[in-house]
């Protein structure tokens, strides 16, 4: 970790930061500054002024994302504040730029007021073409996104528990294609019951999922259980149905798969001996999973995957968030839906062929340079479909502009 | 005009706006991903945490600004609202970029509260290193740039007042050269009372000018005058001493020098032939001046300056705002002082050689090079002097490093 601290330290320190802000004309003479400042830049003033959806036409808006933090969640970290959060936010920029040709922008919020961090960015929304929330604690969180997409008209994304779940689904649809089982037949046991646990819980139910036990450090989650939070007891109405009540090794007896978005360590191999045939392990704690791979697969684990690019089948949200993007914004969808969301984990586990499908890869790799237009198109598809899109646009052409776009960018990066 | 109007749109439709934001780092293997997102980038999250002043060090924050407005004040257009502001607002970023290779980003807030303004924008000062308001109507710009110089230790810059305040100072240093008046001799009437004519009074004054009237649309500006706001009454106290009532033809009469920031055609032939000898004339209102240069020089104006690239002597805030930003910015200045603005004006003069002073050559070309490098070096040298900045830097290394990223910059917007 020594090297990969003293490299990082120095990538930041050499370039002072990640991203940059250029003018996408060249202003180097009399006429280029009429046209694009005074007097020339009144005119698309003018057209905006009396059409708003003129926005789209003449500035930035319509490929531009906010990366919105207050700091209170980030990464391992935990509440570091929002300066301290800033090269995580500019990374996420880089990645939106690179793997999709997204404008994105860090924006850390100095505040812990949900009411407040509404409100700033409600007041930032005239920039912006899409709001993607990023490492604000739970069940801030929770609030925080869903008044904003009730509120606003562009969408809002809360990354940490969407994009984490979409990755997930993709995985496991492939990982169930090994082990031919249907969605809507296996057990499956979530391990943590933060925002990304229950996102994770929610989107699988809307695929199909019925048999689900979420747990948490105090064990099985269920109705009767006086320590639960309010985004849990409503998990507890729907999950459970069985009503079981006990520790995570009781509730994985005879699961097919554990997904942990919890601790590291947590999961036993004794615990993995007790579930069914041919199990399948996402043990995604951060750095330290669950289980290590390797011991997973000594108590019989079939299909193990984790966060870590070390480690095969790697849940890494880079896979799902800048092609999301891309599509909501090409076809400037009003927000993203869960079949957005939907269509965008199935685009990524199709992109594997069944022919290609192994226990230790069922998920394309983060340069799988597939896999965003991929996702763009599917996206964009579903949000036409859905009649939430405002553009008409084939996805076939999302697909193609994606592909030029990251060409273009990874071209800017050198 | 309607060629003007024509190119525009285009521009800003073929561009889809005028700003980018892109990595400055290629990520395109694991081993980057590792080192710009996680987990390396938790290595200068840390030291953030740590020590705040690392912001600096290892994110974009040092040479970052966020343009600001509310959309209440767009050139000439008015109240349009802060969607229709966004072109004027990815302009300014991009001539920060051009001119002094600043990272500038648009901010339209959407709110017309002071309060709320000044909320929103402390909220995200961590992400930027300084803040430029731009086109906020008068009288609210006061309170709120008074607020925000008061509240957070960045600089704070409102470019309406205080930029064009700087390039008339400029441009007057030279034009009293030409006719070998000092400063603190003449008498200037300045017609317009609003927030550039009030900072335009109030640097003059900061230069040594004693004997100053300010005029509005009901006449001159004195201490009895029931019709003034609150700044204006500020104004009434300290120009104007002799106590003269009446007209702006009034105050004109025998005056050395006529700043208009004001209407167009307000400033009659008859008026100019009965100002003193060699009479200056600053015409400013835009796009159709207070008097056009040539009827102007017709009744006797000896130096013509305007608003106007098509004329001479354009008092153009290029000239000012992109290399204090950058000479605030590399020294850490905590504030753009009244010391450092002065300098500016006086770096800004100082360009041209008496020898090549004409009294239709007073001040820079917008796209005199010199400037922005001369201007950053000034600032710089300024801010340390006076103790308000937190990182030594030799202004000259400033020039070299000011010269080479405005190179830079137009080398990216090809």
């Amino acid at each position: 970790m020594s090297s990969i601290r003293e490299e990082a330290l120095a990538l930041h320190k050499n370039h002072a930061g990640k991203v940059e802000v250029i003018s996408k004309v060249a202003v180097d003479n009399a006429r280029m500054l009429s046209l694009a400042y005074t007097p020339g830049v009144a005119e698309p003033c003018k057209e905006i002024a009396q059409n708003p959806d003129n926005v789209y036409t003449y500035t930035a808006k319509g490929n531009l994302v906010a990366v919105v933090t207050d700091g209170t969640a980030v990464l391992g970290l935990g509440d570091i504040g929002p300066q301290a959060a800033l090269p995580v936010m500019e990374g996420k920029a880089v990645l939106f730029k690179s793997f999709a040709g997204v404008d994105a922008f860090p924006i850390c919020v100095d505040s812990k007021d949900p009411e407040e961090i509404i409100r700033v960015v409600k007041c930032l929304a005239p920039t912006f073409g899409g709001i993607n929330l990023e490492d604000i604690s739970a069940p801030r969180c929770f609030e925080i996104e869903k008044r904003l997409k009730e509120e606003l008209d562009i969408p809002v994304f809360h990354d940490d528990q969407h994009g984490t779940a979409i990755v997930v689904l993709a995985g496991l649809i492939n990982a169930l294609k090994l082990i031919k089982k249907p969605l809507d037949e296996i057990k499956l046991v979530v391990n943590g019951s933060g925002s990304a646990g229950i996102a994770i819980t929610k989107l699988l139910m809307d695929a199909g999922l019925r048999n689900v036990i979420m747990c948490d450090i105090e064990g099985v989650i269920h109705k009767d259980a006086d320590w639960l939070n309010t985004a849990q007891r409503e998990m507890a109405q729907v999950t459970n149905l069985q009503g079981l009540k006990g520790t995570l090794a009781d509730a994985l007896r005879g699961a097919d798969v554990f997904i942990g978005v919890s601790a590291a360590g947590v999961l036993k191999k004794e615990m993995v001996c007790t579930m069914n045939d041919k199990p399948i392990v996402f043990a995604m704690a951060n750095p330290v999973p669950e289980i290590l791979p390797d011991e997973a697969r000594e108590a019989g684990a079939y299909i193990v995957a984790t966060g870590r690019s070390d480690f095969p089948n790697q849940i890494n949200n880079v896979l799902a968030f800048p092609g999301i993007f891309r599509g909501a914004l090409d076809v400037r969808a009003k927000e993203i839906s869960n079949k957005m969301k939907l269509a965008a984990a199935f685009a990524i586990a199709e992109l594997i062929d069944e022919a290609d499908l192994r226990p230790d890869y069922i998920i394309p790799e983060p340069f799988d340079l597939r896999v965003a237009p991929a996702v763009a198109g599917a996206v964009a598809k579903a949000a036409l479909e859905e009649g939430i899109a405002r553009e008409e646009v084939e996805p076939d052409e999302i697909i193609q502009k994606t592909k030029a776009l990251v060409a273009k960018a990874n071209r800017l990066n050198r």
